[in-house]
């Protein structure tokens, strides 16, 4: 399993691992506009004087197959070869390209991961899970390939925007959620956009342990590892529709998503309605209104008629829960439940 | 491990597969050209009219990330989810790339080859390599990705031009190369071009019950599984000369490798003189002449410089053997012992 490497020096922490691991070459890929300061930021200037830096272009319509293949044009015209080390540092669209720019070059190159948002520190930068954007398919196109390690550290959340860690926050919450209740309710006593520095890597830590017990469990998202869809399959529809619009965070989306999975588990499963209200309570503390109205229920439902999670009976599939920390895997719901699903979240949210 | 079924009726064994697996939805990939004949011999219409038929343009141009997207278009726009099966129908370039695909589509769904050549039902059709070629390199993008299972029939192979039986055939002198000097010399003995039906499976099945072995024991190629690159080194620089020239076949390629192998194992190790004879007398006799002459020494050397499989030591690393069945891998030649190597085999083959 992939080795996890909490740190407030990450430079440090990558210097011991280059050092542990004999490697015939290193690719540095950094998300271009921001990474070269944090390149800097790193210090080890020795480290990447060595290396091939190859800068990953940022947005939606970058992760893409054209820019994987730019990726692996530079790796070959450089040389790289099975046993070279490609290191990601940047947020999810980085290490989910560059996961995948190393599962597919010469069939795999070792990798490691150096998240620099929230997000990326408890969601995409572990798991295994690579991919790009097809067809206007998020992550579609996509490879399990595991990093060597990944490093994370508090050091790169300081000079993130307020929608940044709210962003990161989303998951965060979503982790508690399918924790138990006590994890649940410390995560909605804590405001998040107060944190600084190393107040995060005791959240940051427990937040990735358990994402890590999932898909340590689950590598292959066979059965258990579905539970991280929870707030996912609402979540992508409505990302779908407002980030090009709006700019709509994908955290933002599972925010709401994650409120509709929770109005959908307490008429499907009866979750407790002040834990459902206390959650909500929060969301709509934290985070900026999400403008849909009920003329767009039906692209939200096409969306997620096309998910790729769903199963080919013609009924959209989610990750419910009974209570904090007990999901309910695969529940079918049908139009009409989502639909008042989504008018109970904006009474909630609004 | 995937399964491997030896049969007459490739349709029926399909058949009974597809019963045990319930997919939603099949997608048949297929060689065009000649693909569409090959699928009326299967003589199930019901399967193949219940399919998604895609076929797959052939050559090495067309072994592409460009091919492969256009396979994943029409995966998307069929509806394919994780829980939809492949089956790809054709030779090593339809399986290697046809497998490719199902590796990356949402990152990974089950497939099942059908090979249809020699060649590809000992070599490309199981092992879970996959592949397509990215700046001139061969097989450079790829995945680790068994098939769920691969259905081998001899009656593809009545159809088959002689020189695909000998590309195929090569691969299987070099199984028995690899297994001892028993099966060597019975290869030796049998003229491939006059075997018909049947009289094919028990030499396929010894020849992929070895290569599933040596895959077995190493999926990932981290050791064993490089003895299976045997006469692949300078294999592949000749054909990269005389294929685009010449439309040399792999299997010829390879056959010239496997004497320069021979001839290199003779000088480095000690590899038995009469048997490299017997080998080269059988080659020459079978495959027409490779006119490499000595001003192509230097691109040949460059282009194994390049080869994925050399690890950045500036030599080039064979496998060699001490004997018909005691392969050593890594073995590190100078250009000048190659070149030596290169001078014996014309000499040995002219």
């Amino acid at each position: 399993m992939a080795e996890i490497i909490f740190t407030s020096d990450a430079g440090q922490s990558l210097r011991g691992l280059l050092e542990a691991r004999p490697h015939a070459g290193l690719f540095i890929l950094y998300a271009e506009g921001i990474g070269e300061k944090l390149l800097g930021s790193l210090n080890v200037p020795d480290i990447i004087d060595s290396a091939v830096l190859i800068p990953v272009p940022q947005g939606e319509e970058h992760k893409s197959l054209a820019t994987a293949e730019g990726i692996w044009q530079q790796m070959l015209d450089n040389g790289a070869m099975r046993n070279s080390l490609i290191v990601n540092i940047g947020g999810g669209m980085t290490t989910d390209l560059g996961g995948f720019a190393a599962a597919c070059y010469m069939r795999s190159v070792p990798y490691i991961n150096i998240p620099t948002t929230l997000l990326a520190d408890v969601d995409a930068s572990t798991g295994g899970k690579t991919g790009v954007n097809f067809g206007g398919v998020k992550n579609i196109i996509g490879a399990f390939h595991a990093p060597e390690a990944t490093i994370i550290s508090p050091q790169f959340l300081g000079t993130l925007p307020e929608e940044e860690i709210l962003s990161g926050w989303a998951e965060m919450l979503k982790h508690a959620l399918l924790t138990d209740g006590k994890t649940l309710a410390s995560y909605l006593q804590t405001d998040p956009l107060r944190l600084h520095g190393e107040a995060w890597l005791p959240l940051i830590r427990e937040s990735v342990a358990f994402k890590r017990g999932v898909t340590h469990a689950d590598p292959r998202e066979s059965g258990l590892r579905k539970c991280l869809n929870l707030g996912h399959t609402v979540g992508h529809a409505v990302e779908a529709i407002f980030a090009p619009v709006y700019g709509l965070r994908h955290g933002h989306a599972v925010a709401f998503g994650l409120v509709t999975a929770l109005v959908l588990s307490r008429l499907r499963l009866d979750f407790p309605s002040a834990q459902l209200h206390q959650f909500a309570s929060a969301v709509k503390e934290l985070y900026p209104v999400v403008p849909l109205n009920c003329d767009q229920y039906e692209k939200v439902l096409a969306l997620m008629h096309h998910d790729k999670k769903n199963r080919g009976d013609g009924l959209i599939h989610f990750v419910l829960l009974q209570a904090p920390g007990t999901p309910e895997l695969n529940v079918p719901a049908s139009d009409e439940e989502i639909k008042t699903a989504l008018d109970i979240t904006r009474d909630l949210l609004h």
